[in-house]
């Protein structure tokens, strides 16, 4: 089941496990962060753009047991990896790994036809030349492959109405965020940024935008993730599930 | 000097006294919390776009002493007040009230001119029918004698380029802000939301965008009103000038 450099690690959820490659890229508090902030119900069919190890369509089938969700990652040896998580899981039946690109692949998956995408994107705007596209890392963290406005495009052909789109992003691109949704026929809904700490500026934001949806916003509270010791707070520690 | 109804209150800043009338309104945090989150140079030249009482450019002028601020009110009492209160600060030659339409003040005040816009513009979306075009407290506070769009749109006017806009607003209005910034050609460059206490939502959104400027947006650490025992924060006694 594990190939050269792999390791299993137990997410404290439900007893699930997940296959990764610290060489390549290991999962964030990020994916923690944007799996608790989306929601799903149980009849809904959910597509997460970018799954990397799978990482998210196995946090959110453990905490809202979704009837599907599919994991879209362009690199092979990465969602085979993925795969395999899956299978170790024995999820076959309820999460799906799609080796295929972002930027198209709601023809394969079906236009208007899901009720939920989530996304932990490439965060940083790629500066042609710096970066190796062979590197898996730099491929997860600049827009080398896809960038903003491509992933946003894609949620948009693969939700219905009203379908949701959960994202994880960093702060300095919320212009670039809004105008893109915007021009996606996506309304904000809700946004909450996450601080380091009480007085610290926020170094991620998580968003959730509607499909042709209303047009009210709601800024939430803070998420701090360490407190005034530096230890987690108690938000963060129940949602990683050590505290409930 | 005083009319019926009206009072002189002390700013407790430089020895500036403003003059209100309590029935009408009073000026409240946000223009406060707006004065100190602009800035103004020597030389720069600042207009405040419905000035209301006068209160922001009294106030900017006691922190930053630019060569000239003119506060815009299109209500013709209001306006006279403030004047009165310019007159009662011996500030003539340093601050002017121009009475007239934000809409198109840009046509009397000069296009391309000014360094610096700030304005609290009216928060809320006009609601027709439930609010009366004849109360001073309605007018500053809905979108009836001018909106959103139209107040970006004229601060765009003013401004030289790279010339700053300051605007405090509602954190549900963000994504309007930002469009319109967008649709105007400014880049928001500072956001500082101003929350009531550590684990509220935010109430007040602070925003500095710069005309054809560059494009690297910065949010800031959160502003927070009241510590976890009711009283104002350190940064708030600061900003009134309480505390150094």
């Amino acid at each position: 089941m594990l190939k050269d450099g792999e390791r299993i690690d137990d997410l404290q959820l439900e007893g699930l496990k997940i296959i990764q490659n610290p060489s390549w890229f290991c999962f964030g508090i990020d994916a923690v962060l944007l799996s608790d902030f989306a929601k799903a119900r149980h009849k809904e069919r959910v597509v997460d753009l970018g799954t990397g190890t799978g990482i998210i369509p196995l946090l959110m089938h453990g905490k809202y047991k979704p009837s599907k969700i599919i994991g879209v990652e362009i690199q092979r040896e990465v969602a085979d990896m993925a795969r395999r998580s899956v299978e170790l899981n024995n999820l076959s039946d309820k999460i799906e790994i799609f080796e295929g690109d972002i930027k198209d692949c709601f023809n394969a998956l079906g236009v208007n036809s899901f009720d939920v995408v989530v996304t932990n994107p490439p965060y940083k705007k790629s500066s042609t030349g710096l970066t190796n596209p062979e590197d898996k890392k730099a491929i997860s963290r600049h827009e080398i492959l896809v960038n903003l406005d491509e992933v946003i495009f894609s949620a948009s052909r693969l939700l219905k109405g009203y379908g949701r789109l959960y994202m994880i992003h960093r702060p300095e691109r919320l212009k670039d965020i809004i105008l893109s949704l915007h021009n996606n026929k996506f309304t904000p809904k809700r946004i909450r940024f996450v601080h380091p700490s009480f007085n610290k500026p926020p170094t991620m934001v998580l968003i959730e935008a509607v499909k042709a949806g209303g047009d009210f916003l709601k800024i939430e509270a803070p998420l701090y993730v360490y407190d005034d010791k530096g230890n987690y707070t108690e938000e963060i520690l129940k949602i990683y599930g050590i505290k409930s």
